[in-house]
């Protein structure tokens, strides 16, 4: 049986690891169990980078291995910039096996995978939807699910494009999706989320094709959260779901708010892990919250139920995706009482137009 | 008797006033009945002066005025700058004697006052605090209110300084509160907000003096909404509650959220109005849903309930104030599921630190 | 013969008009005679309209017309956004007629000429070249010059591409260039440009086509920049240059910076109206300067002579073009020891990709 | 006899220290040698650390040392925050004993000096002003430098105050000088300027008091920059001259610029290391350029030479001081052709206020 355990942080600047420092050396945490962190990082870009070196730094002292062994074996999900009520934390998942009866319920399982190496090229093309399709499939089978209606948040991060990788594309005669890199990055983040959809069943094969990515938006993922970065070379996969094979103390659910107001379609991811957010939260299941994980979609355009906002055209517009991230943190955060819970941006197949994917992972009652 | 009329109307730009004027041009309005306006303008600082301008151009030609008389008979307050899901728009209040039977019950009656002009060295200070508390009497007999629970919003605009009128000063051998203007300004809210409290009999008078003047946070009102405009040389006082006198066909409540996310204080709000927003609001309640008037204070701290945020450390940190507006706006519109509400920045005594005051007005069944 | 006059006046802010009513109510300015206003506004984009709105008001008074009447008859270039050194102003141009013989060289001279209504689907095509075109040779013609030389500035606003403009032109059964305003807006102000550049002989018609536009930078104008906005439906053309027709006290030059640290391209422009900005300039003729324009294009890459900045990638790249504009100012007011020089952004054929193009009007000695 | 060694070396991103990795590797630099490094870092305030940590890890390596030990032996100097034409680099210094026969002239010289540990109560304050005049003139003896007038720029790392630092003051009983944090680092910053101008005998040990600090702006120092951190607990010194004990190939001279605007003063700081900077540079001498250090000083004020800007009023006014950085980056860079040159901004007591401070290393002809 597999044990998952689920530990929320919160940090005093991009590089504070110190309190997964303090459980590691309070033995509270074996260093060794851990398989994922996924981590809401103040700061610009580059804070990003900054916080994976500093949990690098530390891990592979308390390893003993290199950094490069630590980056190889532990994938770390940096969401960058935050904004309004947005607290800086991190959640680290550890995953060990352990003898012990089934406890009759599916628990929170973890699957990681990650692709083949990606070609430039590739990027933002079915060639990646697939790969990601079939290491999301590995991922289930890493974490003992076997059903897709248990995986409730699929963290994938995916290679972006750089100008040296389009010229080793070209070098090879070959051609990128995109000359301009956010496009090309824009498409990366479809083709994963859409590669996540393949891999659920939660769109047919025959109805994807390269020109579908980033324009048919009928097509989407309810469970995917993508992001690309320069610094890989391949997807990297962290699935989330409840398993039979685990034994965990926690669950996790999820639920579609289908606009930013929609708190109806938040109410019934808490609702799936047993939390009742009604009228007002008790406290108790407060407390019961492990972590929040949303997929904001607030910037997708300017309008919210009718009204115009000025989120893509006021004087702050270049940030649009720091204000959808606030607006949907605090939303959130108001109905448990709470904002410590991660928001990232990404409308890309994730959700249709406009929506967020909400997951919650809850300790069992 | 009087009849308050109240009309929330979307703007494309900040000096779009054409929903105003199809209104006036069809007959709806009468343009003598306007006494107010409060809009919610996007753009910069400099915008509110372009949409005041625009409200006066139209309207002196409406009126057959002079624009200097359009200025001096209706007040507009202009709360600019906007983000996430807050969306441009101005509500507009009309009143006018009629006869007819009292209602049986209380409904929005409006009062307005402008106190003396104020010397440059007043500002912030117990000469203020007391010219605005007899300003805020005056204009609650002006709307016919006899008790001050009655009074619900009270939005004060106060002149601003300059550094012409730190000269005026000094030229009289007299010293402004304080030669920064930003700091000034602050004490100009706070002696405003004040002001509003002595008169509602919030504060004692023996314990307010030029000292206490933001500085002892345990003085505030819970229904002021100060702000400071460098085109003022008076405060104008904008007073909004119930009259028995009034035969309006809209009431007014109001509730303090004591933080951010205190959605229980928003609520209590709406259900002062008869308006329940418990699990998720109905339709027809939405609809009765006339206006919405908040005073955020997020941005008094870089905390919420023991969480950390970026709010005052961050590359964005210089627009806290939007971030405050821009979630206290998401989180009371997901409530009624519209963000068309208008939300101002100000902490100076307007509620206890890190508050949010709402107001809410909303036809009576 | 033709007098042109030329008044640089500060502005106090973007409603700030007071110093040219203040030479019309001395009568050193007949407001009849007045041709031209081309401002650098500070605020953010909204504030260019509120400045627009504020001449219109003060002008209408003055020549006792509709406002509607002062934007027909007056062009106003107003060139928003601030930043660094660069100083509110605007400069007015007078012209009127009058007798007397003709000085002995070629003095400043302008011309003023609207295109015919262009409609949505010509923005950013050849047929928007040729009208600009048509128009450039007017505008000379009006200006009394007849040779290209003469030709130092030529001022291009047209319309910008806006939702209503795109739904017009479909329910027309044609498609505008690009649903993107942004990249619509980049190729009209592109056609613009190769307009003026096609006038003036800089470019062969053969070159010329749709593809060409905004894609072969190796097509470009040494004197022209160009704006769009959605208040426009034709391109307003102000064309500035020497003719023998003019008996101005004033005359005009220009100069290429090959890029934005070629700081003899811009002493070329000062030396081509008799000033000698070598390693100083004098006191004397500082004060000759009247006007400088410049067209900056510090944006159009992330590199300068082969040093990488971070114009295009850090938190702020979305204010790029504020910065291209506050360095070639800081740059060429350092020169001349006066930065109330006005500087517009714009790389779209306005000079080869990162030049600046530098106007300078000066007091004949 | 001292041996000083400059090294610029251009960065990818702020944890880019390949080109030193470089040097070292090729057996350039002895990573031994390495005495000081100044960085002018892109990205936000976190990325100096970021940066900070690069080169620790790095340099940690290559000398077989503990990163703490790295930290302890070089000061890094991370200037962060960059606009307009700053291209982010980093210079390294390097120093060793040689023999040989003194070159005739004096060269470069670099001292390195820390205080002893600052209480929080004396940040700001004449006990820093005291402790950074001894270590400067420490400093001094180390750089063998006899003769105030050869000293041309002294970069001075203190601490800056924390939440924490004011508590550990207050629970000993002691006040620190302002419990607003951005008005007590100002004081430290400015006490570390006069601390260097006290040692330099540009002002009076009379003329200086607590009172004077911040407020007495006719006291200042013509060649230090001054910066504070959290990360420092004591005033590290940076101190660069010319001495007659130096073999160096590099001399180093300095200038005022009275203004932004003065380029008379920027040259004469080429100038007094041989570089003709009049109407132009020529190539030899701008290769014989090796660093320049300025002080930037435009954002002290909004006006520039009787003109006003929109530096302290415009939506992006909180970044004034990447604005004053830019556009002195821009008038220096432009009179050398070459904006890979270092900007900081400060204004407390480092040169008149809107001075610029320059200095410049050149190599010997």
């Amino acid at each position: 049986m597999m044990d998952v355990g689920v530990y929320r942080l919160p940090m005093a600047g991009p590089d504070d690891v110190s309190e997964l420092e303090a459980l590691i050396d309070r033995g509270e945490i074996d260093p060794k169990d851990i398989c994922a962190i996924i981590a809401q990082t103040e700061g610009d870009g580059y804070a990003r980078g900054y916080s994976a070196l500093a949990f690098q730094l530390m891990l592979s002292e308390k390893l003993g291995i290199t950094r490069e062994e630590v980056w190889d074996r532990i994938p770390m999900l940096m969401i960058g910039l935050t904004g309004g009520l947005m607290s800086p934390h991190y959640t680290v998942f550890t995953r060990r096996e352990v003898d012990g009866p089934a406890p009759g319920e599916k628990r929170l399982a973890i699957g990681i995978k990650d692709t083949r190496v990606l070609l430039p090229e590739e990027y933002g093309t079915m060639a990646q939807v697939r790969e990601v399709a079939r290491a999301v499939k590995e991922a289930m089978e890493d974490a003992g699910i076997t059903s897709v209606e248990d995986v409730h948040c699929v963290e994938v991060k995916c290679p972006g494009l750089t100008a040296k990788r389009i010229a080793d594309a070209e070098s090879r005669g070959k051609r990128v999706v995109s000359n301009n890199l956010a496009e090309a990055n824009s498409k990366a983040k479809g083709a994963s989320a859409l590669g996540v959809a393949l891999a659920l069943g939660e769109v047919k094969e025959e109805d994807l094709s390269d020109a579908a990515i980033c324009n048919d938006w009928g097509l989407y993922s309810n469970v995917a959260s993508t992001s690309a970065g320069t610094e890989q070379v391949a997807c990297r996969i962290v699935l989330l779901g409840n398993s039979d094979k685990s034994v965990s103390k926690y669950k996790i659910g999820s639920g579609v708010m289908k606009d930013t107001l929609d708190i109806t379609g938040a109410k019934a991811a808490f609702k799936s892990v047993g939390i009742d957010v009604g009228d007002t939260i008790c406290d108790e299941d407060r407390k019961r919250i492990a972590a929040v994980f949303i997929n904001a979609g607030a910037d997708a355009t300017g309008y919210i139920r009718g009204r115009r906002t000025t989120m893509k055209s006021d004087f702050l517009s270049g940030y649009a995706g720091i204000f959808a991230k606030a607006v949907i943190n605090a939303i959130v955060g108001a109905l448990i009482g709470d904002t410590m819970i991660l928001a990232s941006a990404g409308y890309e197949h994730q959700g249709p137009l406009g929506a967020n994917l909400v997951a919650a992972i809850a300790k069992v009652e």
